[in-house]
């Protein structure tokens, strides 16, 4: 395996799931592959699954397809999957608590470390086995622990605060639900956003145009 | 405007963040921006943003940039942000909840008209303001209210047999957040899906790529 060298955001945001779905071959028990079966359950050609494997050197042998167990572990190294990267929870409300209940964090490449919020009904309770600790003790948690990594489940409003904190406190990357746009203020920070209501406006789009088209 | 046709998923997934910018912009006051400040503030390129543009005919006269209010406006057009789709949501746990408490429906062309769940428990509880109504009775309100679209907040392995029931009751747009693969049952079915597993395994890469830089 060749190290991964300025692969394009597109072939990157293909990977998980590639992942997920040698996952469920794996589980199914299927030994080897081939990219044309592999691109017919996917959805995609095999000329896009050759192309993307082929930034990191590629992994079949011509004509044998891939091995799955093989591949599934490759492609969780370029993930880094097995690490666990120290990570923290910023808002506990409703999305917060279903983030932090529902992620396998451990499949991800993550280890949840601790989870913040600001309001003092919140403050204690347990979500999950973790106690939500007081957002007053973000700076001195990140001081002392040093995660890796930030997940703000904030309102868009309080987000530049928690983030001019955390950046402060050595914290510079950013799984981001808030509509904040830390790029923006932070070019430097390694970021994925999750925007909800583009995934809806998006389905309000296709169902408008489907209706159009008397479907 | 020209009526829109065949455009490429890539460009209907930049729609709702082209539209999303110009709601901040309308709100901070701004009457007129230049493709090159709209391409600029948005980190794409001006060229990018015509290009976009010109798959629905266009909207700005050269020289003058375009209108903030009126480019919003035939944006929310586009994405059918005015109508107020009939949608249903089935799995009241964490997510869902997130779901119906988080997600402003009425100004992403959907009304959320019922919550379902199959648990005892969660039964008869009121979410913001709506009641959880037992999923067993999905067939049945589905056949009288005639929804537009489902939110699936199920686990994997009960979102099959719900997605079947729903298709025979006649609904056949999702917002899935499950992870069962929709379309490669009901191909003609309308569906987007979320993986939050796949955003925190691209934050993953990100991270061990920066580090790997040495940043």
């Amino acid at each position: 395996m060749k190290e991964p060298k300025a692969i394009s955001a597109s072939v990157i945001s293909r990977l998980p799931r590639y992942y997920r779905f040698l996952c469920d071959l794996a589980t199914e028990g299927t030994i080897r592959i081939s990219s044309k079966e592999l691109a017919h359950r996917l959805g995609v050609t095999a000329s896009q699954i050759r192309q993307d494997f082929n930034c990191f050197g590629g992994f079949g042998q011509q004509g044998y397809g891939y091995n799955v167990e093989q591949l599934k572990k490759e492609m969780a190294a370029i993930l880094d999957l097995q690490a666990e990267k120290s990570a923290i929870l910023v808002g506990a409300g409703n999305l917060g608590r279903a983030i932090v209940c529902g992620m396998k964090f451990e499949d991800m490449g993550f280890q949840l470390s601790a989870v913040f919020d600001a309001s003092p009904d919140i403050i204690g309770q347990t979500i999950n086995g973790t106690v939500v600790l007081n957002a007053d003790e973000l700076t001195a948690f990140c001081t002392a622990h040093r995660p890796q990594m930030a997940i703000l489940c904030l309102p868009e409003k309080q987000a530049p605060e928690t983030v001019a904190l955390l950046e402060e406190a050595g914290v510079n990357s950013f799984w981001n639900f808030s509509h904040y746009d830390i790029l923006g203020d932070y070019p430097q920070a390694q970021v994925t956003n999750v925007h909800l209501g583009d995934s809806l406006m998006t389905l309000s789009y296709i169902i408008h145009q489907t209706e159009n088209r008397g479907i």
